[in-house]
């Protein structure tokens, strides 16, 4: 218990949700792709890697195997900055697995990014995780109490540590061994010189699918993966089933029971890519239009124009336009070329802040009333600069700004890299002090009934950072580490 | 003339217009940047061709100057990856011009990435330059017969070594001598210790306008600049006119008489920047919007749903459906973490070609009459790629492309990266065949007379690249040159 | 057993004895330096690794402590390529331990780079391993049994694996139950938040002394390292001792029984610096003087002049030119700046060898007759070419080859990076043999009586390569590998 | 004139001999290399620029042809960690010239490594320079002043301007005109796609000798180079002679009149390697042994042992104990891994100086008469400490140090490194001064008429360091500098 919380308090220890949150945007922590039975093994997954790099640019990696050994590369970076031709090509063999990991300040550095590889009693390992474990630091102190050494802060790496400590005789055993103790988030990928193995846990808090391409298997987390590599959905893993896939097939095996799903609404909202289709195959552009056709029944607005903040705030923005027949434009000009490294100025010229990514188009946006559509507001810091750049900048009249989801009041645990409770400006302040604060006319969330008008079941769902529900609850110790981190 | 050929034969010059052409899009070739008289002249600058990251991503530079010394920082890749906080530290003073360079193969080294910097009988001089000039060969075979030894392959350092051996007393009096000596295209900045000045040639190609921050001056590529660093627009630096900024404020010289002026109309097509005001100040994304608007009033179609290739053609696609009542919709999926260096996998999954870039949302697409507006056709691969993509892919039932300028058939000789003639499909091609080709349901270009019911004063434009009316002439030799090349 | 087999095959594991020979000479593994209590910790740990980097040169590494947190740095190359000033400031605290680890090629790579640093149930702890452990593999395959997750391949991680899973409670006790387990060579330098412990295995193969500078305790693995940072030599820790360094100074525990000494008499011939002293204090410059000597006794010849075969062969060269009367010379001029990456060219201008590094005075040694002393006799190869540089390039009349050493006969196990026996030449042929491979007019290698004419005591001393008494014997398995490898 | 004194103050001219002097040796600043006509032209380079390393460890580069076309590949680095085998086969054809550049502080950077590559009115050429010009401000400044942009402050590039500029129709003339117009030291190598050129100036100031190697033609600064790569050894280059090397064959051409010769002297006593034979074939160790034994006839001395202070001591050391009869030993170990990057410790344990390249045997040394033979002393630093190290360290009873040169009391402008005047110990002091400064028990330097005992015709030598004899005299402005400089 003591140790615990000088663990956390020495950051020595995972770093989920406590790492600094550097962005206004929630995000998701990973990406995860696999293929077994393929001679382009490696290939595809740099390239389903690449079509899942919204979801982690910290940094990347892809293990390989050649049936006699495995092989790893990874790098911190984008996907196409780390892998070059000559990079590929130490990748040989036909079974591959591979990891984006989010970019986060602080505790990332090499040795936390995936796959983890390692060497144990029954051979060769490797590991990619998507998700995050709530009772992680638990079960590490347990492990080094029996004389585990770990080599990263990665929860990921107890997984590992149980497996490898496993009284189990193979390697499926020894990961149902592993998970009955775990629990969180996770969608799993894990690979022998001969074999992929994919599970996800009960809840199902983050998408895994299954596809096919060219009589291989193919696992990833979102399914615009499956288009680029060209690969056809057969289905979802499901929550708390592991997927063994090797020469003899495909083999399903019922891992943790599974009670309740809790689906990640915020894939829905924000982080899956609109061409993905995830929980169930349902589209998550058409599922962002009707946020936006609702939003628009539930908040309408006297306005001239309706303008996302792109890109992430297109189809919710669409839809409301399509709604309330205002007319769609693109008022804001974003510059792709900002990546995380950007160089604040010092001195005179600090805070550019937004303006390094958006401009606004002052010949279109003058004198009108302006309603800007996004997904969601965290800490509201980049809210208030949209606006005052909008009206400023672009010369509106009135600025009204409507989110395509409730307000977001708790954070998460299960992988998504969130501020602590009282950084989330919709947990200390009402609708109206938040409107005021970011200076527009007028400011309206989505209501929780309005997401689920269009999605079916949602007691499927995960909702927490909405409503405080939360699926999975974290031992005592956690609750305290939240009062003394918030 | 022997000489000139061998010297084309071994690639061993000026790579415009005889770079390999690699990608399928007409592409500028550099953005210059500077600014006189302000504490944070590298950090501004740095910002300023951050904002012009467009016009050029294969290196970047900046020189600065503390009044005692001058200061150079450059290297390939982007703005934003080249220049840390600890790089920008290197660069003190008040005075300072940066550059972006085009990314291109072949002829591409560091070497060639500017500002250009030396030494020469006054002292130091540094020189950005976005522009092609025609008789560079001509100009460099004649300066090293008297002895001079080049450096690099870029024809800007002709300008520098018409400087250096000119018999004029000034650096004023010799810049004009060396523009009458050179023929093409040049929005040049240049600087001393203690000066800054910028010269744009006669017929005014390339943009280059005049702003002001916090009573320092500043000159850049496009407005977009300004807005980034906080810069008011004051006005463009006149065709064969040279603005000289010192302490003693700015000084406009006539250096070269401007009989005509020929604007690049595809800057306003495709090159700059929505939010740019270019050409005497007109909104780019307000002539775009006008030609799409202006597309559907030529060619309308019978269809259920206007998509652009993101992201150029929106303003277009906008406009088209505005002007059509066709519901616009964001059908394609860019991943904007695609970079220059990615990788194609080799054997059996070949040719990804534009997947790599854009994904279609089939729910959205399928069974749908889709019109696609785009800006422009080079050589016909990447639009047959897309019209496949719509097609099967996305489950479209028509496709319908509308191309928001007229059909390109003539090379760029003035600053832009075009194929030879003979690539460009338009060329040798008839609409028809064009339209079989990419496999579309119906192809339409926008008229000439379209594109310039909204811009006044065609006659000030250069249109070549649509009607072979090249305002500069090359010598006899180069046109024997563009033979050896088509 | 057949897992055992499986690795070794796999060159997964322990690098020594079975690391690729790339040398003809013997090599030392390690050296390890240590202080604790002194402001300036690491810069003096740097230099204390700069005095031993003779006894490795792949990688070095240094870790510190500032009492609350430790530091490390560590890289493959020469330690003052390693350490700019910049790097030594990462390293703050008054306690740090380091380690020079000796270059081989194949399983050579940074994770194998020593200290080895871990964080366990007790907190932190690094390790500096001089040495080699003969029943690494055994503990290893044991330690995995049990859920032991392996990062290297060095058989110092056996160490920490066994102080981790010990059920004893405090680090010097579980340090204690470690070495009971472990069997072989090791001079080890541990370290955590506030202590450093020294401990020698009970044989004491490896030189390990303790000094003192500024009232801080030095431990180190020769004595030139206290020469170089001016500390003064107090005392050897004895073999089987355990040496506890902290704030209450230095305390002196007996950790394991050593029934017999063994001292490695390679040190003495070959490897340890001439300005150190070794085992007891005995000069090592002085005992190869004398060997030359006695080998001058022992095998007389007419000559014209003495040379060695630098740097190495120096001293015993003198003793035989003092002794014999015959004078000394420089006759081959030694090439310093000859590293590890040497490339030879390729095609008709291969094999150039010893030319790289050494060239004969041919105004010094035509129509001589030469004496050449060296230390020892490898595979012969190297010897070869020198006997042909001195006669052919040289233009010696006669060439006489004398080793300060008794045939090398056998590989060692504890910590030198020696060939196969099979790769011994002395181990298959005869000294006459030998000289006809050689070339040489005549050739003699020192008696085993001689070498220990002037060291008191010779069954203190391991001299296994000579005669095959290997004073650990290696478990059944072992044995059989070495047949696998022989 | 005020230009001139401009440029030196800004330092941004010419190196040599305003260069930082930052070891306590006079140092060569190059070796070349080249060949003509071998299939392995740039592997034999790489291995005559390593046997010439001791020349100049700065930076290294090669320049090849393949007749078409001209490679170069040049680094900051030694010859050995710049040239990998990769990078050899970037070096295709069978003509290349290779250059080492010693390692100075402050203006070293990688535009000044050679061979210096351009491009220029009769196609490519390429450079390689070893010596010193003492006109090259004054031709730099008047060349500028004619157009001439400089890339380098390498007095080098001065002459390739002059090709570059002259009137004159081959390259040959042109060369003839250029040097007509240099003054000072020059050993030079050129090279087109066809032809190799080798040219010394006419006082001969640096070694170059022509050698041939299975038919082809080599040309290297030092005869060991030869001895590397198997070449024999044909004769010099003479002084003033311009030889051509082409598929024709050898062709010796007088390019400049050479009233007089000006060997230098010191490549005798301490730059050139012992086992080279240089000015008319004559070993440089047999010199130095002879410098030796006169040292040991004029200053005796009652004493125990020589040792010399390694390794350039050594065969005067060898020859004065020759002489003496008092025994020869080698009481100081030195560490040569030491690159010239060593970084001193800071705060307490500063000023390791010597220590961290030497360490004395006590052992041997203790209670001794010690005799310590040195080539030179240049400001007395390092003698003071080396003496220091025996009493004290080494506890010798008594030192004494004896110089195989005579004072140094003048600096070098042909093209070796030394400090100004008022820094070199013995133009200030006399030799019973020094002797106190250092510590010495007695101190003697060789005499003048003793070093030309052995050697030929003093009169083909330059001693100017000696007797300020200076054969090139400077101009007015620079005879002003070093005044400004001393």
């Amino acid at each position: 218990m003591n140790r615990i919380k000088r663990l956390i308090r020495n950051e020595k220890l995972f770093n989920t949700p406590y790492i600094p949150f550097t962005s206004d945007k929630f995000h998701d922590e990973c990406g995860v792709f696999g293929i077994h039975g393929h001679a382009e093994a490696a290939n595809l997954t740099y390239l389903g890697l690449h079509a899942l790099q919204h979801r982690g640019q910290e940094g990347a990696g892809i293990c390989s195997s050649d049936r006699r050994q495995m092989f790893i590369e990874k790098s911190m970076g984008l996907v196409i900055d780390i892998f070059s031709e000559k990079r590929l090509k130490r990748l040989p063999g036909d079974i591959a697995i591979g990891h984006n990991r989010y970019s986060t300040a602080g505790t990332s550095s090499l040795k936390n990014v995936q796959p983890i590889m390692v060497n144990y009693s029954l051979g060769s390992l490797a590991i990619a995780h998507n998700g995050n474990l709530v009772n992680a630091i638990e079960l590490r102190t347990e492990l080094e109490s029996r004389g585990a050494i770990f080599q990263s802060t990665a929860d990921s790496e107890v997984i590992i540590h149980l497996i490898a400590s496993s009284r189990e005789d193979t390697l499926h055993d020894r990961l149902i061994d592993a998970v009955s103790r775990i629990s969180g988030a996770y969608s799993l990928l894990l690979m022998t010189e001969n074999e992929m193995v994919a599970i996800r846990d009960p809840f199902g808090f983050r998408p895994l699918s299954i596809g096919m391409l060219d009589g291989a298997y193919v696992v990833a987390s979102e399914t615009c993966a499956f288009d680029l590599v060209g690969a056809k959905f057969v289905r979802d893993v499901e929550p708390g089933e592991m997927i063994i896939i090797n020469d003899e097939g495909m083999q399903s095996v019922r891992a943790v029971p599974s009670p309740r799903h809790a689906f990640c609404v915020f894939e829905c909202i924000y982080f899956a890519r609109p061409d993905s289709n995830v929980f169930g195959n349902q589209n998550v552009d058409a599922m962002r239009k009707n946020f936006g056709r609702e939003l628009a029944r539930e908040y309408p607005v006297e306005a001239d124009i309706v303008i996302p903040v792109p890109d992430s705030g297109v189809p919710a923005a669409l839809g409301y336009a399509a709604e309330s027949g205002i007319p769609f434009d693109c008022g804001l000009i974003r510059n792709h070329y900002v990546g995380r490294t950007f160089i604040e100025p010092r001195q005179s010229i600090r805070h550019f802040g937004v303006k390094i990514k958006l401009n606004p188009i002052r010949k279109l946006l003058e004198g009108k009333r302006v309603v800007v559509v996004d997904d969601s507001i965290v800490r509201g810091t980049t809210s208030k600069k949209i606006v005052k750049m909008i009206r400023e900048g672009g010369g509106a009249k009135e600025v009204h700004l409507r989110i395509s989801s409730p307000p977001t009041t708790g954070p998460c645990f299960y992988g998504i890299n969130t501020p602590t409770r009282k950084e989330l400006i919709a947990s200390t302040h009402s609708v109206e002090e938040i409107r005021k604060y970011i200076t527009a006319d007028s400011l309206q969330y989505m209501t929780w009934e309005g997401i689920f008008k269009d999605i079916p079941d949602p007691e499927q769902y995960c909702s927490a950072c909405f409503n405080d529900k939360y699926p999975v609850l974290c031992c005592q110790e956690k609750a305290e580490q939240f009062d003394l981190f918030t």
